[in-house]
C-alpha cells in the first residue's frame, strides 16, 4: 500500500499541527508520498512585495512576479523547511517540484476562457512514473510541492488537490493506494461549531444531502468531489481530516451501493 | 571524469550568460555536478521586505528571517529555475538542498568568535557520498543550491565555494574529478579593465606575485586560494573562469614544480 498524504494551507500556517502531520507521516508503514500546498506565507510575502492577488473561478491568476513568489515559498520555504523537519526524524525525504528529475510536466489551460498565465493542468501522461516508482523502490519519501513546468523552460503553478488526485490514478497501475487529505478539522463536520461532529464514514449520496441542505462549505465540496473521483478511479481508501499518531480520525468516503432494483 | 562547476551570483544575474553557461554544462560528457550560489535577487528580496543585511569577516550573518529569505530565494527561485531550463535542454536535472536526501549535513560555527546565526561549516563528513554516487550511477544531474541543514530540523545558510570544494574532495575519494568555479570573467585577468588579458595558466607562485603586486581583487584571492587547496587535495583539473559552449577560455591551476635545488 501506498500511502498519499496531501496537506493543505491550514496546517502549513499552524506549526504544532504541521509537525504532529509530520511525525504521523513518518509513521506510516510501506511506501508513502507527501504533497503539500502553500500557505499564508504566500500572502504575507506578496503583500509586503506589493503584489495583488486575482483569482477567476477560484483559480489564482499568475503572471510572471506572481510565480516568482509562489516559486520561492512552496518550493523554497515550505517545502524544505518539511524536508528538514522530516530528516531530522530520519525519515528519508526529497523535496521535489515537478521540473527535478522531469517529475510532473503539465500543460498550460487553453486561453478560450480566461489568461490564468502561468498555471498548469494535468493530463494522464503528467507524472513521471518511472521516477516515481524509482524512488519509492529504492526507500526514499517524496515531499511534493505544487510547482510543475512545461518542458519548454516554463514552471506552472498547479493546484495540490489535484497533483494528489492525478498520483494517486497514476499510481493504482502498479499499487494499492490509499490518499488522505489532511486539513484542520477531525473530518467531516455536521455542525461546523462543533468540532466533534464529525462523520465516520460518508458516500455520494451523502454528499448530495450535504449540498442540498449547504451544510458544508463550498470549499470543501470540491475537495470531497475530487477526492470521490479518486474513489470511483480505484483508490482502494480515501480519508479527509486531521491526520495525528495513534488518534482515529477523519471522514472515510465509500462508494454508493446499488440498491438491487437499480442493478440492470 | 566527474566535472563540478560552480556558478556564482554574477552569472546568475544576467540570463543571457546564465543559459549560455547551462547549456555548455548540460554539453559536458560523463557524470557532472552544478553547485549555484545566489545572486541579487537576494538583495532585491531582502530590501524590498526590510530586512537589513549583516556581514562579519565576508560572512553573513543569518538570523532565521534572512534563513527565509535565503532559502525562498536560493532553493525556490534560483535552483527550480535552473532545473526547469535544463531539463528543457533534455538535461535530467534534480535540485537539491542539503536537507533532501540528507545530502549535506553541515555543523554550526562556535560561539567563540561571533554568533553568525543559521549558518553551516562541512566536515570531511558533512557530504552523502553515497547518496550522491547513487544519483550519478543513475544517470541524474544533481543542481545544489548552498543551503545545508544540521539534522536537528534547521536548515544552514552555506557557503557555495566550500560546498564545491567539499563536494570535490570528497569524490576523489572514488572518481577523477575536474572543478570549474565559473565567473563572467574569461579567466584570471592581468589587467581588469581588458578581459583578453587573461591567464592561461597560473600556479600558486604566480598568485603570491599578484597578492604582492595587488594585482588582483580580495574576492577572487580567496577564491583562488580555495581553487589550489583543492587541486593539491587531488583534484585532477582546476579551472576559473567564463565557461561557453567550444569557447576555450579560462585560467588552468597548476601545482608548482619544486625547483631540484628545493628538494630533500
Amino acid at each position: 500500500m501506498i500511502h498519499l498524504i496531501k496537506i493543505g494551507g491550514n496546517i502549513i500556517d499552524n506549526v504544532d499541527l504541521l509537525k504532529d502531520s509530520l511525525t504521523a507521516f513518518h509513521h506510516l508503514y510501506g511506501g508513502k508520498i507527501l504533497i503539500h500546498g502553500g500557505g499564508k506565507i504566500y500572502g504575507k510575502v506578496s503583500e509586503i512585495l506589493g503584489v495583488s492577488s486575482y483569482f477567476f473561478n477560484g483559480r489564482r491568476i499568475t503572471d510572471d512576479v506572481t510565480l516568482d513568489i509562489v516559486t520561492m515559498t512552496y518550493a523554497g520555504l515550505i517545502n524544505k523547511k518539511i524536508v528538514c523537519f522530516l530528516q531530522s526524524l530520519g525519515c528519508p525525504a526529497i523535496g521535489l517540484s515537478g521540473a527535478d528529475g522531469n517529475f510532473i510536466k503539465a500543460f498550460r489551460p487553453s486561453l478560450k476562457e480566461r489568461n490564468y498565465g502561468n498555471v498548469g493542468n494535468l493530463s494522464k501522461k503528467s507524472l513521471n512514473l518511472t521516477f516515481l516508482n524509482f524512488l519509492l523502490e529504492k526507500g526514499f519519501i517524496p515531499v511534493m510541492c505544487s510547482i510543475t513546468h512545461d518542458g519548454n523552460g516554463g514552471l506552472l503553478n498547479t493546484n495540490a488537490d489535484n497533483i494528489a488526485a492525478n498520483v494517486a490514478e497514476s499510481l493504482i497501475q502498479h499499487h494499492k493506494v490509499s490518499l488522505h487529505y489532511v486539513f484542520e478539522k477531525k473530518g467531516v463536520l455536521l455542525d461546523l461549531k462543533n468540532d466533534n461532529s464529525f462523520i465516520h464514514k460518508m458516500d455520494e449520496n451523502t454528499l448530495q444531502e450535504f449540498k442540498k441542505k449547504k451544510v458544508i462549505a463550498d470549499g470543501m465540496i470540491t475537495k470531497l468531489e475530487s477526492a470521490f473521483l479518486a474513489l470511483k478511479a480505484g483508490v482502494t481508501l480515501v480519508k479527509i481530516g486531521i491526520f495525528i499518531d495513534k488518534k482515529k480520525y477523519g471522514t472515510i468516503l465509500t462508494l454508493t451501493k446499488r440498491k438491487i432494483w437499480q442493478k440492470k
